[in-house]
């Protein structure tokens, strides 16, 4: 049996060096940094080790590295940490985008139930927002703006350093969840105009459970876990020095194969993505072409359910996904690809491979020669193909279930 | 060069079992139980097993435990989740006791920062709160009851089942942190009047970075973490399986240790207890003696400094801690003491021994031939303990520093 993982979008492997750094402190250096005995005073320069090491990967001051528990905790902390630091009756209002991932999002419906206004910025059929729009959204009222640096689900990059000086004029707080972009694009906080920065630790070969929050000096952030002193009390909560220690040597690795792999991954990813458009008809790019992560592909294959072409993936020994990386579990069509207006025949057939520095020459040919049968094979059954084949107009509203169009 | 760890209040050894049990996840089973294909969803499986290991110790429903990132995240996720559930403009008092862990003290500052009515209760000289003073303070008015099961400094272990009742009856939620008290007396959630209950990993052996938190079933809670649909919609962020994994692990152990472990740790800290109180003038019990935890000894030695105590301890290889378990850096004293009253001459010189399963008759002989000549050494050169030996009076407002009496 194959076992081909092009889902590292969802979450990457834990590397053999993260885990072996990792092991002595749950086998020996067990001890609460916060503690005063050598025995958990020594761990705590682990950890300010570690805080260096991704310091480094972001080009950011050790000081502004907080650790948190994931890239949602990073995300939420960020978002209501920093409106509850502002305080200003007439400076309240939160822009983001239609494409932000779940805990962006979740976060925004949030603040809408608590009487906070929000603004959501659309994209075009490329998934990319218009600086105009946002210049027409934003003004002195304006106390927060989040933009997510590239997509979870089609890759596309948002230009930052653009919409942060659109930000940065409106006197407004930017927060950009970088979960995705970190490792996969060289990104440099010391000339920016980022304020705050989510990264997570398991989109870069750490494990799931840590996060970090960037926090540039000066930009005042209410914590959001309310405790000891931890973090310079910044995060309540005694510190994963596991965890925190591994996303150290991850983040160092990570700045080495930003350098050393993402070409080679980028080669593999145009190989897979030219090679499915070639030999698979009526198959659908998702995003803008060139500003997008090396690493993923988001595919429509028309008329066919991403659902049924995951199992035959699945079955076939090879890991992608459908809709967004962190709620495939849900049916909903992707909140992404609706917002970019791709017609519902495509959306639902989407298909997101993502890849590593793990991922190999051999697996993308596999997946191409596997990937045309399995697509072949679903639309010999599917009421919609048989439809569009015979030129026969496909009426959506006749349709419910997963098939029916987006409201 | 010897290793007695009796700090096992701020954390412990991670138990072999534990890491056996999680070392799968971190090499082959490192999949993202939301995705839909295989690799993923099998261990979605293991996530629900050890949920139902939590639900096994506390005596709860599997759908009732909500895992964490640690017991902070708990306690904050249960207060402001529970106040913003509310919602009634004329219900939305808090009250919690003046010795609370910094993670339910450091909320209800943040709430009072916010505008919400907080009242923190009153312990005695023994660590005991009064119920008649939670009696005049609670009514229709009142929200979120948040008390501590045992407290982390002393050990002394509140009636929860009597202050539930109160708090039930002015129709408030009743939120427990029982982050000390799980694993060390037995908990039942079945018949209870507890609402929320906060546990953290780390103190019953497994890692730092998960806890839980417990929601009876039709108790109301706002998420703290807005994302994906983890923890059915209660926290988003992707699951930390290796640790959620250990955890249960280590919440089954902690069950049998009850039973098994629990009397044998209860004897050794009363022989180091009672022999330090034989062995060493001026040294007192912080606490109730009969209701408290049965690993927890707050004792302290008065006239001296309990940071110097600790260096010197460390210095014999025996790790112990002074003031709080998780702010233990900072050099103020104890809240817990002074809410209980302690004079400052003896809460300046107090140490907390704390017990675990791993502790030997030898380690606690060891400490008990250790102790005394630390204390008198120490004494030899404190100008306190020279003054009182001499029956001088002791002016300590005309002391700075960390002699200063509280305000």
């Amino acid at each position: 049996m194959k076992n081909i993982y092009l889902d590292n979008n969802a979450t990457t492997r834990i590397s053999e060096n993260v885990l072996d750094a990792m092991l002595p402190y749950f086998k020996n250096k067990w001890g609460n940094p916060s503690s005063m005995h050598s025995f958990g005073g020594d761990v705590a320069k682990d950890v300010e080790h570690a805080r260096g090491q991704v310091a480094d990967l972001l080009n950011a001051e050790v000081s502004e590295i907080v650790f948190t528990s994931c890239g949602t905790e990073s995300d939420n902390t960020a978002i209501f940490g920093a409106l509850e630091a502002i305080q200003m009756p007439n400076k309240r209002q939160f822009i983001t985008t239609k494409v932000e991932h779940p805990a962006v999002i979740a976060s925004a419906r949030e603040l809408q139930r608590r009487g906070y206004p929000v603004t959501y910025l659309s994209v075009d059929r490329y998934g990319n927002i218009d600086l105009d729009e946002l210049r027409g959204a934003i003004g002195a009222e304006t106390a927060v703006v989040s933009v997510m640096w590239a997509n979870n689900e089609t890759g596309v990059i948002f230009p930052i350093e653009k919409i942060g000086q659109i930000v940065k004029s409106a006197g407004a707080v930017f927060h950009v969840d970088a979960v995705q972009a970190v490792g996969k694009i060289p990104i440099n906080l010391k000339d920016s105009t980022v304020d705050l920065l989510s990264m997570s630790g398991h989109k870069i070969h750490a494990p799931k459970g840590v996060g970090v929050l960037y926090i540039r000096r000066g930009t005042r952030v209410r914590p959001l876990l309310h405790g000891g002193h931890q973090e310079r009390g910044r995060r309540g909560g005694t510190e994963n020095v596991p965890y925190i220690v591994g996303l150290g040597v991850a983040a160092e690795q990570a700045k080495k194969a930003l350098v050393e792999e993402t070409p080679r991954i980028k080669t593999l990813r145009d190989k897979l993505e030219n090679g499915l458009i070639e030999r698979i008809p009526n198959t659908l790019l998702n995003g803008a072409k060139e500003e997008r992560l090396p690493n993923t592909s988001s595919l429509s294959f028309e008329y066919v359910e991403g659902e049924a072409i995951l199992l035959k993936l699945d079955n076939a020994g090879i890991a992608a996904s459908s809709g967004s990386a962190c709620s495939s579990g849900s049916l909903e069509p992707s909140h992404v690809l609706r917002a970019m207006g791709v017609p519902y025949t495509a959306a639902h057939g989407s298909i997101r491979f993502s890849l590593s520095g793990d991922s190999t020459e051999d697996e993308i040919e596999y997946v191409l020669e596997k990937m045309p049968p399995i697509i072949e094979n679903l639309r010999s059954i599917s009421p919609f193909w048989l439809d569009f084949i015979k030129g026969r107009k496909i009426d959506a509203d006749k349709h419910s279930g997963p098939y029916a169009p987006y409201n």
